[in-house]
């Protein structure tokens, strides 16, 4: 039984790719604004760019908000994502873009709804309910979580960049990013919260989602969780700089950041050139980061 | 046009109730693992607890976990309250958990999907993403949500109790809760939660989640936040003291908290007995701390 991370590390080799090709039928985006015009919008994209896809990773919001039809719809997609891995055998993820974040019994359904009845590999989630809220996700050992760390967005700083002082646990520092005062160390939300991920990574089940926007963070975050895979959203159009999130956030093997991308390969004329010259972009940014380390 | 908590005061006015009725047709309480069995089991709780509800709150969990069905007998259980409501002539509030929270566009999405298209009241949210994850939700005016506080759960102490250092900002504090220490001041992140909540409330449709199993927490946060209605999750089954819980929580106009209850109602012989006699309770005890405040 392999992990989450090793199935995708497995993909990542097969395909030469670290980009995450987002399904977001917007309503924008889709021919009408119905559950089937989504599912077709996300069939033809998986159909044009499986071949550089390390992951695929529908967004809930945009089929659920198509109510019963628009669920129907997201088990289309990832049920042909499956259907298109078995054609090239290759086994691409799937990660299921839902944020979901509650505890106990309430987690356990949002859990088997993603991972069983769905049959989604991984799912975002909030960190905020605490490690409880995570348990009955990490519990599927096959499956997989990035949890919510340092997002792309503007308001990210409101609590994710609070300054927070712990005082020392059970968990010792292994890096020399925080400032250590009286016995205690100080250090942004955000990265504790990588601190706390990298220890309850047992089971190489959770990775983190850290924006491309903010390249300092990625760097603390970089430091904080040395193995972990990082989701990081906000290449292209969100404005996030390609070299500067590879140089950032890359382990040390060249692997460990998994770059999503919706709307700048959804828009292109030929979706599948544009997601074969960005993949091939990626590998020459990091060949030369590679070389130069 | 009135806000949400506008219309909630009414309602909690017209009932003399403060509970919340928490429809979640979990798996182990409901006759057949379907989705028509849990839209069953929340309509015959609707039909014996209405008198009693100041609100519903379905769990959007487990509607989810039975997919496009779950989601249709969601709708319909909401469906039902406004007919229920329109019988007795006094709406009742629907309250999606749901804990939603995403940026931009996919949080229009979720509330396109949660106010428009499942045409509930209310939802709760987790603040970890910031004040612009919040805004589309906001932008319903006559709709509201309840932000993630302080859970009731064992883990939230993860990271909600984390002490945050804050600089004196634009906002100012409005009381002496908080440690004063060379030009910030110190607090749990729950509580820095709070007064944000409290400044970003300008048109009266946020309030907050405070567990009912914390006390000394729920104090704190009614200091930071004294306008603000609580819905406050874990009297009952989850073990939290009714006295205490509404004396810690109740405004001083003796409203400002909702307490969801599940199990405890869901699960007894009678629910609508069972409704009228927590009901009562609580009043009992509300009248007593009133005169004795």
């Amino acid at each position: 039984m392999e992990s989450f991370f090793s199935f995708l590390e497995k993909r990542v080799d097969d395909c030469s790719s670290l980009l995450c090709i987002g399904l977001d039928p917007h309503v924008r985006d889709i021919k009408e604004p119905n559950a089937a015009s989504a599912r077709d919008f996300c069939l033809n994209l998986v159909k044009q760019t499986s071949r550089y896809a390390a992951a695929f990773k529908p967004n809930a919001a945009f089929f659920e908000v198509f109510g019963a039809e628009g669920w129907t719809a997201l088990k289309d997609v990832i049920d042909e994502i499956q259907a298109e891995s078995n054609r090239m055998g290759s086994m691409i993820p799937v990660i299921l873009d839902a944020k979901r974040g509650d505890i106990a019994s309430t987690a356990e359904a949002y859990a088997k709804s993603t991972f069983e009845n769905l049959d989604a590999d991984c799912i975002t989630l909030s960190p905020y309910l605490g490690k409880d809220s995570i348990e009955p996700f990490l519990n599927y050992s096959q499956k997989g979580v990035f949890l919510l760390c340092k997002t792309s967005n503007s308001g990210s700083g409101d609590l994710q960049d609070l300054v927070v002082t712990i005082d020392h646990g059970p968990w010792t520092m292994e890096d020399n990013s925080s400032s250590m005062v009286h016995g205690s160390s100080s250090m942004p939300l955000y990265e504790h919260v990588a601190h706390l991920a990298q220890q309850w990574n047992t089971r190489n089940n959770i990775g983190l989602v850290v924006g491309a926007t903010h390249i300092d963070a990625m760097q603390r975050v970089r430091a904080a969780a040395p193995d972990l895979w990082f989701l990081a959203p906000g290449v292209g159009a969100q404005g996030g700089e390609l070299e500067a999130a590879l140089n950032a956030g890359l382990r040390k093997d060249g692997k460990g950041l998994l770059l999503p991308v919706s709307r700048s390969i959804a828009r292109a004329e030929k979706p599948g050139l544009a997601a074969a010259e960005l993949r091939d972009e990626i590998l020459g940014i990091r060949t030369s980061i590679l070389a130069n380390r």
